[in-house]
């Protein structure tokens, strides 16, 4: 990319002021990246106490935001999200403790060799470098992502929803606390000190200094991200989830599986959106999933032969196969078998998170190896769509890009890698 | 991105044309994933047999492409890289039948662990998909990218550069019959057959149907498809490598290594276009080693102090410490100690491949954590950066990017993975 048609487009006042953010950051993730182990889950360490310490100072900015949000207008979900309570904020200084605990991403040897000409060969993990990280207005995320950063030796540079400017400040002077009472460089994690739209803009153009992006939040700012950026994007569209229940899935299983896939949390993007059932077992065993569904309060979108077994279904639409929906809402299918419950599966999903209710083993390992998403599984509910989860400690988001990282994005997925290759005077023919 | 906004921006006819291939290789690409690797195996050696047996034609095209070449005036290294003889061809087909013989890298389990609810966790390889790769003139390339897709269980979209439009096709026909002969579909290779270079702009918008693109050649052909990539791309932007002699460097070992990086070839991303020495033995080791360059025809640029050591040294520019000369030129630095070499190869290294001439470990070890490169080395040729020479097979290239694929992009690092997780009914909590 040409530098100076880069310079061009920007806006030069703010874009002075992101550019130095950067260049602290890239000055502060080389630092970082040399760092020990030791030395960086001492700072989580020392984050998590400054947040305790500091908890009512958290607290009078958040209320300062949450002021201006009501001032704006924002609605209530959103004034949820902004909301930080005591409650809310011990728990980032637990998640920071609980990710200062995890194992170190960083230097990890991922493969060693010796070639026949003597050179010994190490594939080491390293850190990506600066990672930019755009998200909403949700306060909790500053200290999440920026305690993963932390973790696997990067530098952050945090850009939150505007209307959580003072929440974010006060919460990465907390994790700077820790980075200093470490003896690391409090460069490592910035935020960008402006409500101004347009920093994000200026954070996009920037390749030279930062290397990756991580948008989190919804459609509209993950795909204005992808649309904008110059610097490559780790991101999850969405999660158009699928239950399939095949032809020998086990009724109760399938009962248990689908309501709580859908209705455990509808607004998590591991939460079903989709209900495929095969034809053969459908008259059999819908009335009890819908009995159950609409006990929970769901509405139940299906086809014309779904409304012929159940009058509690209404009329589904082509655009609902397509539809992330976030709620109490479930698109419903009566499939003709295993292949053409797989051809949905791929044809509308979001290929993030998919799972096949049966007791046939074949029916059940040609689904997984079929199926093209980032998760993909048998007789378990969607809703294990997580990185905690997984077992994999605190995550960013979950990738449904099959680059670099595919499913949860935790500490380990915001690393790269070297090859160290150590000889003794080799030369090559 | 938006559909239609990308709609817009396409070029008809020809859009039609790729977008064509791009949905015949999606659908071919689904096939693959799912073949046994002995069957890619099968069509990688069918293809190679095709190729022997079809090496008459195959030299006819090109010779075709060749009288295209002259007749446009094409530089004479151009027609070289242009040109097939009957070696050349049987290189193509060996090529084929060493990566036929490589493990293959679809399908394995690469991490797996249990849950305490009982959920096991497989993360599985996977192919990528749809693979487009842009090249120039070298109908080589055609057969290795060709048979690294589709080992990997990929589709290839191949653009090769438009003098090589002859030869690339005969080559993708003898790939296709690989693929049929194996009973696999031969839309899993295809190429662009068409000169006009807007078919290259085609493929970069269509981020729907193509999964990444992959660009192998000079600058100003990576630097354009960097540039309007909607696409991830992986690349290697220019290999400005270095070797720097320690002051505990063997002087026999800093000659033999900084000889071989430099001249082994000349042309190849690995050579070292730039020689640290440290002060302190800078007098002592720099005549021999300037005998050894200028012995084999390498012009040497230095800094004063090197050049009141030698006179057979010229004046460098600033402008020398960033060029990648490809060419029987070296810069050479005189620099005070590790920490300095260590600060101007991250300042003026393209983060490719870098060695450290020492008998010093600890120093040694400084410079492998420290260099922020793709590949180093301790006491060897920067010339081993090479797929090959790491025993990982044939490569499509070096990435200097550290998203996904970081040093040699062989078949293994054109796969994603998957995570499968099977239950027995586990729901979430």
């Amino acid at each position: 990319m040409s530098t100076l048609a880069v310079a061009s487009e920007e806006d030069r006042p703010l874009d002075a002021m992101v550019r130095a953010i950067a260049q602290a950051a890239r000055t502060a993730g080389h630092r970082m990246g040399l760092a020990d182990g030791a030395a960086r889950d001492a700072a989580l360490r020392g984050a998590a106490a400054a947040i305790r310490r500091g908890a009512n100072e958290i607290l009078a900015a958040n209320a300062k935001d949450m002021a201006f949000a009501a001032e704006k207008g924002l609605n209530a979900a959103m004034q949820d999200r902004l909301l930080l309570t005591p409650d809310r904020v011990e728990s980032m200084a637990q998640g920071l403790e609980q990710v200062a605990a995890l194992p170190d991403p960083v230097g990890r040897i991922l493969a060693a060799w010796e070639r026949p000409n003597g050179l010994k060969i190490a594939r080491v993990s390293v850190p990506l470098g600066v990672i930019g990280i755009i998200y909403e207005s949700r306060p909790n995320v500053t200290s999440d992502a920026g305690g993963l950063c932390l973790k696997s030796g990067n530098a952050a540079i945090l850009r939150g929803g505007s209307e959580s400017l003072h929440s974010s400040t006060a919460i990465v002077e907390c994790l700077q606390a820790g980075l200093r009472e470490a003896g690391l460089p409090a460069e490592a994690v910035q935020s960008i000190p402006t409500r101004d739209r347009a920093a994000v803009g200026a954070m996009l153009r920037m390749a030279d200094l930062i290397d990756i992006i991580v948008p989190r939040g919804g459609k509209s700012l993950i795909e204005r991200v992808m649309r904008e950026s110059r610097i490559p994007v780790i991101a999850h569209l969405e999660g158009n989830c699928h239950v399939y229940i095949h032809e020998k899935a086990d009724p109760d299983a399938a009962r248990r599986i689908t309501l709580n896939a859908k209705m455990r949390r509808t607004g998590v993007c591991g939460a079903a959106e989709s209900l495929l059932i095969d034809r053969k077992i459908a008259a059999q065993q819908l009335p009890a999933i819908v009995d159950d569904l609409s006990a929970a309060g769901c509405e139940i979108r299906g086809d014309q032969t779904a409304q012929s077994i159940d009058r509690r279904i209404v009329p589904a639409t082509d655009a609902d196969w397509d539809t992330e929906y976030l709620d109490a809402i479930i698109s419903l299918k009566v499939v003709d078998g295993l292949p053409a419950a797989i051809e949905h599966v791929n044809r509308h999903g979001s290929h993030h998170t998919d799972t096949i209710v049966t007791d046939d083993g074949a029916a059940a390992e040609r689904f997984l190896a079929e199926v093209d998403s980032a998760i993909v599984l048998h007789n378990a509910s969607t809703q294990f769509a997580d990185g905690s989860e997984f077992g994999m400690g605190a995550e960013i988001g979950i990738s449904t890009g099959k680059l670099h990282a595919r499913g949860p994005v935790g500490a380990e997925q915001l690393t790269s890698f070297k090859y160290v290759v150590r000889g003794t005077g080799q030369t090559r023919p």
